[in-house]
């Protein structure tokens, strides 16, 4: 047992311990003042936490486990001989996944936001949820019907007014599960109401996100049909007859990332601002449209959250939107709308602060991987992007080079007429032309995904460019 | 050999030291999540909790907000100076919600489940769960594109062969946000894919919940229609012209709490098995259905999670439900299936262990509800409640008397046709028969609501009855 003199010592040593830590981590890595409050806690009279512990020391103990920086364990991953199982990226393998397969194909399909998972793991601290076993069980919230939390609401305001890219005055904001149940319930919510009126037609314009077309097919609405492309009838002298429109405009658009208006001259207007982030694109103006819809997905690139907001100008559309998310699930999940609280008040407390703002990061994220495919594939005759130019973004308050979330390439050979199969080829998986409704002469690659993803895609695209004239070429 | 005292004095100070070395270390590595573990090292082989700490002592504050046992505070409330406000029960008022308004209605009209939340608040440390920020961000799910995580599906099953109360073997397992998705999604799924057949009719036996016809209606899908109650249909002698049926059956029923079976012999049934546990019924033998809906609301109490599940057994149905959830929303929100997870986790592992099984506190809540209310209303000649008998219950292995979730009361006066009002003109707010296509000389009393709401709905249902032959009646 120690005596006097030396507990005292051992005690003094013990809080200089915790004093350089705290110093050394709040000057360097986690500077919110919640996570100081963590450190401080040995000096101060606050509680010991106690019904939060088991799941605490369960959670830090997943992602304690080592998975090689190729992957991650997950509190409800599987679990053998009581230790949860990494799920490695792509092409890792092994318990650790720290094995490479060599033939492995680089893929680039899905529209996976990953490339902001490192962002998180280093707000670690900040970006943590607590989810009580009675937290919001009610239907209701805040002692009204109301099933959506006004404080999430107050925070997208916040949000969108340090990005600058929507003005939320004068809107209704209204939840989905993800923007997918909102473009949906908009489609639903602009479609005449009277039944002897004829379908309101749903369109897009070339190339167009192809799940637009899918969900007004499959959900089969008397009041609406997919109507096709807006080429089809920007040219028709006298459409009145065929019934209302409905034009979608993705801006930027998915796939090419380019900033996009309304091609026809029609009342209803579904405006998806998905990528309109300062991740991808500048920031023009604030968005200003009648019914614009936005995801967690590609801002925090929380995509398995399932959770998106609409900007509603008016009454009516709201009030039939809100009813379709009613009758679709009642409300979106109080579990997910607190984690999207949580994550919306990192980024507004973050943003424009060195080191800390989500923006930067994924904007130097993008930038590099764009800037380093452009430099390969500059270098092909056979191959080309799409062209995009720097532009003054208001955000960052300055002129930046482009930053798109997916490639859009094109195969400029005559006999690569289906560029994905070109590239598959070659190990490089990809999304055809056609599902864009366009030719399949392009093809687009997504960069959004692991790091360790783009960097397969970038070995496979250099060897590919090499071919074309030799080794010597990259 | 060093002696206790300086051999305390060099772990102190090696400690340190290797505290500033991974200190410094950590400055180049802090965004991979493997360096987080290296903090965790100089504490030894059981790190203390570190980066869960800030929400868990954010948690735990919030939690220990007093509320007077009439209310409680969450993180996500309202703050005030720095304090979640209180969210009082119903005529429940004031900064610590101690305050009874006088003449406050009683409120029996929704089925919010918050009868369970004393059993969540007293299982506090085994089912909070702490959400990582980079918890599950992708739409892909355990490595593959499947977006239902694998340790939630066994878990369900584990639960229904622990409950007894559905067959899962050869059954496809499907997520939704509520039940109320997989209704719709069912409907979509047993309609005709041909568009040349006329559209299913969508029936249900009166009385019958209302969000059936709600959403067929509102959805206007031209597969499918309304087509009114199985009593129109089962007197009609031939009704093929009429094309396909559907048929809602609920079991236990909503509001009455009978167990039903299909009326007509038609080949589609969905059956709605949200009251399907002990709770609420007795178990006569598992649940065998083809199409089987469950959800979390009325097992857990936790409607606010918005999370269900169906029992497919036809590979087709589920396939085409499946559909429908990708492509209204992708997918059941992951921040939701981790919590369902760890709620289910305790239910099972509670499940016939005294004072852990929340069959047995749900059971004996409801029970004693019912018997309480059946004493006052047994006194009355005005009114009468649904008659339900003691029946043995394979779950507790015991014959039990009833707990169901709703008193479907009539009023028995030639005058009272509108059973709703003479409550309401009492202080009782319920819900009218009309609601589930029946006759408004019957309105629903739920009886699943908060003690608070319940007491206050006795209270005022002795004054009510006490009325009939003077107050010395109760």
């Amino acid at each position: 047992m120690l005596g006097g003199e030396s507990k005292e010592r051992a005690i003094h040593s013990s809080k200089l311990l915790y004093l350089l830590l705290i110093t050394s981590i709040s000057l360097n890595l986690y500077s919110s003042s919640s996570s100081l409050l963590l450190f401080l806690l040995p000096f101060g009279s606050a509680p010991e936490p106690w019904w939060t512990n088991p799941t605490s020391i369960e959670a830090e103990a997943v992602a304690a486990v080592r998975c090689s920086g190729h992957g991650r364990a997950y509190v409800d991953g599987i679990y053998v001989g009581g230790v949860p199982v990494c799920e490695c990226n792509t092409c890792y393998g092994s318990a650790d996944c720290s094995e490479l397969s060599p033939d492995c194909p680089a893929d680039a399909d899905s529209g996976d936001p990953m490339f902001l998972e490192p962002y998180w793991m280093r707000e670690a601290a900040s970006s943590a949820v607590v989810l009580a076993g009675w937290h919001r069980m009610s239907y209701r919230m805040n002692n009204d019907a109301a099933a959506i939390s006004a404080e999430l609401v107050k925070q997208i305001r916040r949000l969108h007014s340090a990005v600058g890219n929507a003005i939320t005055d004068g809107r209704f904001i209204l939840f989905g599960a993800g923007s997918t149940q909102l473009l949906n319930a908009a489609v639903h919510a602009l479609s005449p109401d009277d039944p002897s009126s004829p379908p309101a037609n749903v369109l897009a314009s070339v190339p167009y996100y192809p799940v637009y077309e899918m969900g007004t097919t499959f959900f089969n609405d008397r009041e609406n049909r997919w109507g096709g492309t807006t080429s089809t009838w920007a040219n028709k002298s006298d459409s009145s007859a065929a019934g209302e429109f409905i034009e979608f405009v993705t801006s930027p658009n998915n796939p090419d990332g380019h900033l996009k208006q309304p091609v026809l001259n029609v009342s209803s207007v579904i405006t998806d601002h998905a990528y309109f982030w300062p991740h991808f694109t500048e920031i023009p103006a604030p968005g200003d449209e009648d019914l614009m819809v936005f995801t967690l997905s590609k801002l925090s690139g929380h995509a398995g959250s399932r959770f998106g907001w609409a900007l509603v100008k008016d009454k009516k559309v709201y009030d039939k939107m809100s009813k379709y998310i009613q009758l679709s699930m009642f409300s979106v999940s109080r579990d997910t709308q607190l984690r999207a609280l949580k994550l919306i008040k990192v980024i507004v407390e973050g943003s424009k602060v060195g080191g800390k703002d989500i923006f930067e990061f994924g904007y130097s994220t993008m930038n590099d991987r764009w800037r380093r495919l452009n430099d390969v594939v500059s270098k092909s005759n056979r191959f080309s992007l799409q062209s995009l130019s720097p532009q003054f973004c208001t955000y960052f308050q300055t002129i930046r080079d482009p930053s798109p979330a997916y490639a859009w390439l094109k195969c400029e050979r005559e006999e690569d007429k289906d560029c994905e199969a070109a590239l598959k080829a070659e190990g490089i998986i990809s999304r055809r032309g056609a599902t864009y409704n366009t030719d399949d002469r392009y093809t687009r690659l997504s960069l959004i995904k692991t790091q360790d993803d783009f960097e397969q895609l970038l070995q496979h695209m250099v060897a590919l460019v090499s071919k074309e004239s030799g080794p010597q070429v990259i």
